[in-house]
């Protein structure tokens, strides 16, 4: 009898859970019609590209971003439009970089750009011959052999990985400690195969960390079809020589913002569901998958929520995070304020990998709260994620987790995404506005149930 | 006792299954890695969009592609390769087309294209009065009212269908079978809303199906932003004219040829596993996504079966089908020859839905040959397939369904598909290596598989 009991209580509350689960269907079927049909993701990242372009923390433009998506987001109709101050980076390129590579005495312009945060070599350039590892293992062999020379960290991003980003952390590790770690041995100048997964003509930047406890050499990016052409030349035994100059610089760090817009919570107002991206950029493109689309993604989720009518229970905050790139200001400032707040922040989402077709939503929370999640993939396959796994949240969001705040990454397919990242392709063109808007969609209908249960812990 | 028997059987039938599983897992992997290491795919896909280019039926392109395909599936390593002749449809566009609109006397020159198979104006050309309807219910409601004007389908492809091919069949009706019915009506002139998911200046043509019964009046397709502006100004009560020339015309059939390499199984040569995609492609792009990136899949298949020196026990067959845009000639030659020698064709696949990062294979077979495919999931999960899932086969395999043969569609991700589709922005340059990589490392997986094991109905 006590089973039968038990049997039907689980019965009748399974069948209202399908209920609920049915409604939310509906709603979040809701949401993904109206943002495939009215969203203004697409025309706001043209705005962001065509009419503002590079974005670097600290200059003209990155200021300019900031007026142009508090506006996006007053227009959108967030409840509260406000800037939030941070402290950013301040690097700068200077004049255009040069260089060339001599194969046997054939001399080859370069396709090069300075690392981020690199230190220029000035109009005297470093030069020297150019030693190349696969490895920072390779290097450290070397030792002390690569003084006077140029290092370069000829470490290709791995085909075999599909997921592309996991290829680009292990790759990564040369243009991030490869420069201090040459400067160490004594090398002059540093070169890295660009972190693309294509062969083709444009480097990719991105930033290195120097270890203060070694001069700062100047260090470039090349293509990663001259990487192909000086690690085949080396390897016929040609002698390969390099030179290269560079005029970046950092400068003291200058004030920025982060530009948040809010809706109120209906009911738990003082619950805070963030969703943002990061609106600083690399300077050689538009920044368009970076991040770009995530900075109108997240403008999008407000809209459709409002264009809709709906009163979400929590706060949804839909932020622009400054400064990712090269130094994490806007992340930091988020967070202190936060802390000094003492705001509950239950939820927070970033779409930093790109605007293309969902896959995933990756999850950086307890057991339970990841289980609560999965029992909502069945909403979200029609629209093409294909689950909640368990991932990286993302950099902006990654000091909530000390809060104790759920943080979900948004997957998208990542195929395309290192053949144009931190190059001059990150433009406009290359985002499918069907792509960007159901990320959009998918982001909003999370939110939305989110928004709607909370999380118990809280 | 037998209770604990069965239950023994069944786990050891379990743990071999799972072991062979687990077997399979590492041999997809093996052929995954290889594709995405030393796939030719993308080569020889630039060789197809570059150095050959359009590729309609019956033109002189269409027979460099037939060389050119012939000798890739030789370089490839296939056993065999041949052609096999097939009748073809031989439309020629003629001149270039030209049209104009005039919107309350305002001439604007129209973006357009004469559709496939349709019958040119000649010279005279068609003018009139712009009628705009946005469904056939419509058309029929105006009946004879269109006498001795232009009917616009303006039928939107539905952008909340997340699957973008079950827009483009719902909204095709316009393009199929507009033009007889307006000209049922007493139509001069058809011209349709491209069948396009985006909103831009190219206009996308694709085959049109006279009906014998009524007159052949000329068909053109315009771009979705003139569509829009026509739309619009028709609803200000503004009155808009158009007039066009076109010079297409259908010439007689003409002698063509599937392109066809083999790996001969090594255990069941009689059995047949077909992986194809369509050579031909219309005349305004480079058939890039259709479907080239099909063809050269097809023939990755045969090339990383080769080079990892696999000996599948059954038979594999790359075919490039011509004649799919426009005519069907090939895949009925394909079919009509496997019933006369008696061929048992067990499994058929075709990739033509574009060399985008993959989602499913569709699936048309029995629910026990689709059971069967499903267990092989999680094999593939890790490489982008979702699911095995019930679906369309592709229309040069269609036929050989009636033979009992699985077919199975390749289903890519369909959110950039109709941007480009049947547009001269299908192009190389809109194609990814690593998402066409992937595709061809997928299919070929399956292929091992079907190979190795066979189903069990033949």
């Amino acid at each position: 009898m006590i089973k039968i009991l038990i049997l039907s209580t689980s019965l009748f509350l399974a069948s209202t859970s399908i209920i609920a689960q049915s409604d939310d269907a509906v709603m979040v079927k809701n949401i993904v019609d109206e943002v495939m049909t009215n969203s203004t993701a697409y025309s706001n990242l043209r705005k962001i590209c065509k009419e503002i372009g590079p974005r670097l923390s600290g200059s003209v433009n990155a200021k300019k971003a900031v007026e142009a998506t508090a506006q996006m987001l007053r227009e959108a109709g967030a409840d509260k439009v406000y800037l939030q101050p941070c402290m950013v980076t301040h690097w700068e390129r200077g004049a255009k970089e040069s260089g060339y590579i001599s194969i046997s005495g054939e001399k080859i312009k370069l396709q090069l750009t300075a690392l981020g945060n690199s230190e220029g070599s000035g109009k005297r350039g470093v030069a020297g011959d150019i030693v190349e590892v696969k490895s920072m293992q390779e290097l450290n062999k070397l030792g002390n052999s690569v003084k006077g020379k140029i290092v370069f960290f000829n470490i290709k991003m791995n085909p075999t990985y599909i997921e592309t980003f996991r290829a680009y952390g292990e790759s990564g590790v040369g243009r991030r400690s490869g420069p201090s770690q040459a400067a160490k041995y004594g090398a002059v100048g540093v070169m890295v195969r660009s972190l693309a997964s294509n062969i083709d003509e444009y480097p990719h930047t991105g930033a290195l960390q120097y270890n203060d406890s070694f001069p700062k050499i100047p260090a470039v990016a090349i293509s990663t079809k001259q990487s192909e052409l000086i690690s085949k030349s080396l390897a016929a035994g040609e002698s390969v020589k390099g030179s290269f100059k560079t005029f970046s610089k950092m400068l003291p760090s200058v004030l920025s913002y982060n530009v948040i817009g809010e809706i109120i919570g209906s009911e738990v107002p003082d619950e805070i569901i963030t969703i943002g991206g990061h609106l600083d950029s690399w300077d050689l493109a538009e920044g368009a998958h970076d991040d770009g689309t995530g900075c109108v993604q997240s403008i999008e989720v407000i809209r459709s929520i409002k264009a809709l009518g709906l009163k979400p229970e929590r706060t949804i905050r839909a932020v622009m995070f400054m400064n990712e790139e090269n130094g994490g200001g806007g992340g930091d400032a988020y967070y202190d304020s936060a802390v000094s707040k003492k705001e509950k922040h239950i939820l927070a989402i970033e779409s930093d990998a790109g605007g293309f077709t969902p896959r995933n939503f990756g999850v950086d929370a307890t057991p339970d709260d990841l289980n609560k999640l999965k029992s909502w993939s069945a909403i979200f396959s029609p629209y093409g994620i294909e689950s909640f796994k368990e991932g990286f949240g993302g950099s902006d969001i990654e000091n909530l987790g000390k809060l104790g705040t759920i943080l979900i990454g948004y997957v998208p397919d990542s195929q395309r995404y290192f053949d144009i990242h931190h190059a001059a392709t990150d433009v406009f063109e290359n985002v499918s506005k069907r792509e960007l808007d159901l990320g959009a969609a998918n982001i909003t209908g999370l939110i939305y149930l989110a928004s709607k249960y909370g999380f118990s812990k809280q």
